[in-house]
């Protein structure tokens, strides 16, 4: 199936995938070649998990997770396999998360630092809550069969929306995080030196907040959002591109964009209904 | 000019001014209750301006010039006048960054710190030089009058999602330097023992998270976009809704979202013209 604007969005994929894997290796870099390694016995060999499953799950699996839809090569896929897809990518990410804070608390624990005294470890929890509410939003919601129709019309651009706020958030509790590991870790010579680790470590940073820049780019370009499937345009007698359940956030240029003014009509009821058709169709194919 | 789900925008609106109002005067209270004041002598009184000049206007100024567009009571303003309060809001706001920067310059020179050695420097200065180039452009663009209406219609999607990552990068930001000072400035008791301050300054974070969530919501809210000027849709023969040049994030939810596949059409190229029209029209009001 062609896409609008192919070349644009494969150079911004190639340039995501190739940062994320960037963040990636720095972040393995970081932690074996300048900290001590890794490990599981409660010292910082365990805590270095933290960094590099946050970075792998939590940036990097999760960005995938977002823009998979948006992949050209996978709209003759169906939307159900793509919503599998999607929602084991992001289960995938959570589990990740959910080990990193187990290192965290263990390293914690066994050295006797406080737990959850910085805004780091707020931010961040809060930001692991509403994944995994998300989560299981979405799988109940979006994934099994049974919710009704005008739910999840009435859900899917608050969880699109959720979603892209969660991952910002997640790439801010990062760029917290390795900022307090560079103060707490780095004393002779010390960060403000900006001895080689501290450059290392803050590009790292950079490639993150890169990485986050470029997927929230990707997910709010219209063009290159996967398309309605084909052969439900055969149901819709006008030939019209009805209302689309399936939400994604997107920048309103130089586009039709009737429905806000047509919402009371009956046109825009007709319409709405034949939208709830084709996600009937969907959710059940 | 009503407002579809005119309630729910009022709520999120006051909820905005609430929580970036609280994050201003919390940052106040940090600075003159908890730190040292505020002066201009090199000393910590000059550092503590960068706080509350960032919050004030790189968070709070910015974050109302991002959705100003979006308020329902300007519907009746013109476009020209809603492009100079955008452009003089986010002006001050960038007059109050660099007063913010030249104060925590000062200070470290003062005392022989170093300068831009931290991740939260290097992605702050990053931030402030591409809002300078948002500024620019879009004074120079589309502010003024001279600009061809191909290049304002190439350049608005660009500005607006660039608009809004950099006010999340500013987010991330604020969030590292918090927790730079905290660690920095907290010694006895220590951070790690969540002593008043802290919990004081994590919930300062806290609001500036959620003050970004909610500006970033308002945002990419479709239904409360601005709409087109009414007296311009007396010229559209087809009574339709043309593309618009003023682009806006928006989900993509429930639209209809033709004009992806029909740029090639010839229907498609009439629509745009008579955008380009409207544009002509507006842009010399």
């Amino acid at each position: 199936m062609a896409m609008e604007g192919y070349r644009g969005f494969l150079a911004l994929l190639v340039s995501a995938l190739l940062v994320g894997f960037l963040s990636v290796i720095f972040t393995l870099v970081w932690v074996l070649h300048y900290r001590e390694g890794l490990g599981w016995d409660g010292t910082s060999l365990e805590f270095n998990w933290h960094p590099v499953l946050v970075v792998t799950g939590f940036v990097f699996i999760q960005g995938i997770a977002i823009i998979v839809y948006r992949l050209p090569w996978t709209w003759k896929c169906s939307k159900l396999l793509m919503k599998c897809i999607h929602a084991g990518l992001n289960a995938v990410a959570a589990i990740l998360a959910i080990i990193s804070l187990v290192a965290v608390f263990d390293f914690h624990n066994a050295l006797n630092i406080p737990n959850m005294y910085s805004l780091h470890s707020w931010v961040g929890l809060t930001a692991v809550i509403f994944y995994m509410l998300q989560l299981l939003t979405g799988f109940l919601i979006f994934l099994l069969p049974w919710a009704p129709l005008s739910l999840r019309a009435f859900l899917m651009p608050i969880h699109v929306r959720s979603g892209v706020l969660i991952f910002g958030t997640v790439i801010a509790t990062v760029l917290m995080g390795v900022t307090e590991k560079l103060i707490f870790a780095l004393n002779n010579p010390a960060y403000s030196t900006l001895p080689p680790e501290g450059v290392f470590a803050n590009v790292l940073g950079l490639l993150v907040v890169v990485f986050g820049a470029l997927i929230c780019w990707i997910v709010t370009t219209p063009k290159w959002k996967r398309p309605k499937e084909p052969n439900l345009t055969l149901l819709q007698p006008n030939g019209g591109t009805p209302g689309q359940v399936e939400g994604s956030l997107a920048v309103n240029f130089g586009k039709m964009d009737k429905s806000d003014s047509e919402l009371n009509d009956e046109t825009a009821a007709r319409k709405r209904n034949v939208a709830l058709d084709e996600a009937a169709q969907r959710s059940t194919m």
